[in-house]
């Protein structure tokens, strides 16, 4: 069974999908996204790894609202992914962007 | 070549890596997040998914902060999504979380 | 006392201006709003403020941490917020916005 | 005038009411904060806080959004934080919480 299916059934054990439109999925991958920046919050990057367990979990739950999101809409994870590095590849030149950290509006 | 390699390629040929830690990747995450949001503010669901492909770019964005989080810190994704839903499993048990979108805390 | 008297009162007896860099107040106030915003996750506008005093709360939250960045700024609220508004009403045209929610870029 | 009267103008002017329910304005509120995070990503605070007219602009749009909210509600700003003042002074006796960034449920 892959990542999806798992996560699928979980969700469809509990007839979650009922509640999963995409604007909320979209509200609780940036909510998730929050509760793993909180465990960096007043400390530095190292302190806040320190804590690796709740950074699993709180990156897991991100991941999950992710891949809950592509199913709805019947998006292949890798396929988007290879899409976007096609276009960073191209927005981003090695020969401009190595070593930056500049916007390629910046570039 | 799998997923995390193609993301590492695209970092590691831009020396990007030395920007990359942990703290700010989960700025990043934070920040993506709030972009696929921002496609659905003042919208419906319906409204939203309509711009199919500022999607699909925007929730690519937050998985590729996501793998590269995963990586710095060389946790397997599928494995700390397993673990998480092996956790969610127990928090909600079907019996009392089915049709229900309270939080395991309520129920 | 003033408002921002009040706030920098409770964080000076507590000699916690040391941890009150700017970027982890960003952070906070990030934070914050999405604590906020959790209150309306899974939940229509009405079924989300119905949870009036964690509304009120959460909303303090963000006022609290933005008027603490204001502050190590030495930046009159009122001033920015009056400086913004002038510049969005010119960005946003009465004629060309009323009854219109699109973006200034878009208009 | 007051701020929050100037800030009613400039949405009344353009009928913007209409738009403007609770649950997406905390998502405004949340995108406001982002953009302004997004001027602290990958840098320090110092570097941040040096593109002072966006980190002004980026504040004032999330004490907007916030006062909009409020406004919403019929919430007087100064009396919300006043209360939630009361409340991190008692959660954070200053005895305990002198010099430390725990959380009250850490203390």
């Amino acid at each position: 069974m892959d990542i999806m299916d798992e996560i699928n059934k979980l969700r469809d054990d509990r007839n979650w999908r009922q509640f999963h439109n995409e604007k909320d999925l979209a509200i609780s991958i940036s909510l998730e996204a929050s509760e793993l920046l909180e465990l960096f919050q007043w400390k530095s990057s190292e302190e806040g790894i320190a804590n690796l367990e709740r950074v699993k979990e709180e990156l897991a739950d991100v991941f999950i609202y992710s891949y809950m999101m592509a199913d709805n809409l019947n998006l292949n994870v890798d396929k988007i992914i290879q899409e976007k590095l096609s276009k960073n590849d191209k927005n981003y030149p090695v020969s401009k962007s190595k070593n930056s950290k500049k916007k390629y509006t910046e570039l």
